[in-house]
């Protein structure tokens, strides 16, 4: 065979078996050095493919899509810093458990050390941050190799997605020339089928849960961030059985959809209900179940931390299931879907009327509030209000996130949120955006701050290359709002320069820029009739002016208002 | 003492330590959890303190005023991926030699894999891109400690410091809380000076170089990339006894401020001349001498792994010398410095004279250029013949440079050049150059694609906080340039889709939201009338729009009237 008939057969094995294994987008940034993969990616049918020149945006945007499709998604670059670049959204998606096939080109052995252009040391260049990583050998007119190339990325596709799903690398180097022949059939492939039944526990494990659950008189159910695909109803007949308050993390998205049934065990206003100390004392659990990852809600950790309940039961997959209080007593190896399973019967508490009175009395004062100009927590309410039937949200990390915790209520709706929270990184977050937006095929919308919208303006490349719909609400207080809360704030030194930053930038005209619908909004009335407004663009920013000291302020008045209703004997 | 007081001590003997070994400037990009450190840079003096939200723009912005200064510089962010988002930076400067000390704040033992927000295994992260990596302790109350701490940072830095030049990672631990006391006093360090003369060849070794070079009749000089601070004297010393061409990369800075009497032995049409299958021919040298890293020139290249000459001596302070051609025969393990004072005496030959002669040829034809429109080299022209004497020129990768080598002619201005050649990314150029420009405290431009451009713009955000003064001028030829000059663009398939990938974009809006002084440009005369107008902000964006395709042709169309001018026997 000649040379270009050899690269050719060794990248479309390649692709088959990465076909074969589930893939069905790849996100790639132009280089030369991947050339023969992605020309055989671009010339295979029935695959998805994504161009982003910024190749940190290009692998938070296939983070997206991974989130949102559940599917394993490819990213491909070329030698070089490249590579470099999708560090970010690798660690992300590593500790997210999110399936990115990460694939850097390489130069051949005798071009490595060397000093010859775009040449690092890719080998493992990921350290801890992948699952996987390894380095293929040279395209070569060997049957052995053939079938190992096959093998090889069935193994780590494999590894990809088992429990917990993450990142793995794949080193491919290529020799010049680097074209291929279009024309030429592809290689049948020796596919070994990956059979993985779900795991379901035995009799004495689901005994041992039932058990633990049986002798709790004052139990809660945590929900945390879970794959967006998770079983709900399974999940509310486990709840309704217990009769246990359910703790839904925003993430958990188990605040949409909810089952008339269960209203009032879902538990949406914790987070300011657990910033009153009589509260806390009234509240203390002897049991706690967790699914998913630890919430978002800081006054959550620090009740848990404090009353340390005798049993907290952490459903979690891996071995490295997540405890950052050091509470847990329980850690239960398993799918959350596989101890949905285990009903245990139970009647409603007295326990349970404490969380959903309290729940109530927080959420007529938290409906009530209209906040003032420069406030910001009243953008998410109303975002939320607005949100149609069938549409997503993306949340960036610091506040908007925790926006969303206080704002997103319980609904019937169907509305799924998703943020990074893997690492809790304000980076890559538009790109993120539009991955899942992609992915979903659905409305979305990004609520996000000025800085994190700024770290990741180059999320909007995808938007030249491929058609998109996302409506962009920034909040823009002229920096790290976030910070504000800590004491940095309270001590002034050096606050502004080294915390709050504030650039003085606006959006308008990056917006015109990339051609984006654009509305300037400084009160929430404008920001009602601005979401009113017909979307006309593939994107759409909504830039929403705002104060960091008033907000600081107007969310602590909200929380005050709602510990001291708490706190009355009525 | 308390907690504060000893947290206080801690950084405050870091400062101190890292000051001590040569620190000047420091780049901060806001978190929480580097908020001691951030303090005590913030509150000594004597210290610059940048800051950039971006951590892949601060890195790079570090990289350009470590490569200016010739100084470490120390960057600083908070846990999680704003460390990832230092690792292209952190490449470039490996494989670039620069001194980067990078910092990253983590957090305490136990955070860290539990789950806690913004938590990454951050022990050896840049993996084989540092050359050292150390995870400090948290802040205590004992004295071993204390002198641990001085001592470990005075060795880091020798580490950084040591030939070959290179990125050091130090882990730092926190935990809360993160204020420190301003007004303590700071700990006396307890520092070991360290002693560095320079080292010098024995005479063994220089007696065995003056035999390898005066063995020779057809010798010649290679000047890659060397750090800015240089000696040109006594390179042109060594040059001018030995009588052999001087082929200057644009890099080596040695086609400024040429010595009238070395005027003649600069050849800096290298480039063109090696395209001539001719000249190739008639300049096959016995003997090649190379300093600094390999030059950017394809055909000079092309034209030593084809000739393979006898002797090349490879002068390169690395035992990993630099030699993607493998053609070096001998590696002396030296500074060029070193080696520049082994002056050896030849005469004047005809080998020096076809240079010459060629050179002059050559230089007659690219004077003339006047290019066509949508041509980019008469932009790199017109540029080059317009900077002042005491100007920096920064260059990006791929085309820019390119056009620099072709048309940065040598001269007695003093002009510097600097570009990211270490892996020659297109990533983090503007910030790269706002470095420079800041380091060296002169007028500076910067020639770069509009892809690498776009790829940074969030470089411009550091001149939001702090003074700058640089003139972009970047080449719009919407899309990646140097892929039109690979076999990939004559296949066509796929080509605009995977290579070319065409934006559409412009940076009137850019500008206009960083309130820059823009220009758009399409013929060379506005060009020109352009660069006589005053710079009135203090950054300045010149956008040229070209074209891909005429631009492929009309470089071409130059150098095959240079090869036919060399081929013609008068």
């Amino acid at each position: 065979m000649d040379n270009r008939a050899v690269l050719t057969d060794y990248v479309r094995r390649m692709t088959g078996a990465l076909m074969n294994s589930g893939v069905t987008a790849v996100v790639i940034s132009p280089g030369s050095r991947s050339t023969p993969l992605a020309y055989a990616f671009a010339s295979t049918e029935n695959l998805d493919v994504y161009m982003q020149v910024d190749e940190r945006s290009a692998a938070y945007f296939a983070l997206g899509l991974a989130k949102a499709s559940r599917n394993p998604v490819v990213l491909l670059c070329t030698s070089g810093t490249a590579a470099s670049n999708y560090h970010p959204a690798i660690t992300e998606a590593y500790y997210a458990r999110i399936p990115l096939v990460v694939i850097t080109a390489d130069r051949p052995h005798e071009l490595r050390e060397v000093g010859a252009p775009q040449a690092i040391d890719q080998i493992r260049m990921y350290g801890n941050h992948v699952k996987y990583s390894f380095d293929f050998p040279l395209a070569e007119d060997n049957s052995d190799i053939d079938d190992f190339i096959d093998r090889h990325i069935s193994r780590a596709l494999a590894v990809a997605t088992s429990t917990p799903y993450g990142p793995v690398h794949l080193n491919v180097p290529f020799r010049e020339p680097l074209l291929i022949n279009f024309e030429r059939e592809a290689p049948i492939a020796t596919f070994h089928k990956r059979i993985t039944g779900s795991v379901v526990l035995d009799a004495s494990t689901r005994q041992q849960i039932t058990n633990l659950l049986s002798k709790s008189e004052k139990g809660i159910i945590i929900a945390g961030e879970m794959p967006v695909d998770l079983d709900k109803k399974t999940f509310w007949k486990f709840a309704e059985a217990l009769n246990w308050p359910v703790l839904c993390d925003p993430l958990s998205n188990l605040r949409a959809e909810v089952p008339s049934s269960c209203t009032e065990l879902c538990i949406d206003q914790y987070d300011a209900l657990l910033k009153s100390s009589m509260f806390c004392g009234q509240a203390v659990p002897d049991t706690v179940i967790r699914f998913g990852a630890q919430p978002v809600s800081k006054p959550l950790s620090l009740f848990l931390k404090k009353v340390r309940p005798s049993t907290v039961l952490a459903v979690d997959e891996s071995p490295e299931f997540r405890d950052s209080l050091g509470v847990v007593t329980h850690h239960i190896q398993a799918s959350p879907e596989a101890v949905f399973g285990v009903v245990v019967d139970k009647p409603r508490t007295s326990y349970m009327e404490l969380w959903a009175v309290a729940n109530n009395k927080a959420t007529a004062i938290t409906d009530r509030y209209e906040g003032v100009i420069g406030n910001e927590g009243i953008y998410a309410k109303l975002l939320f209000e607005h949100l149609p039937n069938g549409s997503d949200l993306v949340s960036g990390s610091s506040m908007p996130i925790r926006d969303v915790d206080t704002f997103f209520r319980k609904t019937t709706k169907d509305i799924s949120i998703f943020t990074n929270r893997g690492t809790n990184g304000i980076d890559g977050v538009v790109s993120t955006a539009f991955g899942i937006q992609v992915a979903r095929k659905r409305k979305a919308w990004l609520l996000i701050g000025d800085l994190s919208f700024l770290h990741d303006v180059n999320g909007l490349i995808v938007s030249r290359f491929h058609e998109m719909d996302l409506t962009i609400v920034v909040i823009n207080n002229d920096g790290g709002g976030i910070f504000s809360y800590l004491p940095q704030a309270e001590s002034g030194n050096y606050f502004e320069e080294l915390f709050g930053t504030p650039t003085g930038l606006t959006f308008d005209h990056l917006a015109a820029m990339y051609d984006a619908q654009y509305a300037a909004v400084k009160t929430p009335e404008v920001f009602s009739e601005e979401l009113r407004r017909p979307k006309n663009k593939p994107v759409r920013i909504i830039e929403v002016f705002t104060n960091r000291q008033v907000n600081v302020k107007a969310h602590r008045d909200l929380w005050t208002q709602i510990t001291e209703r708490l706190d009355q004997h009525e």
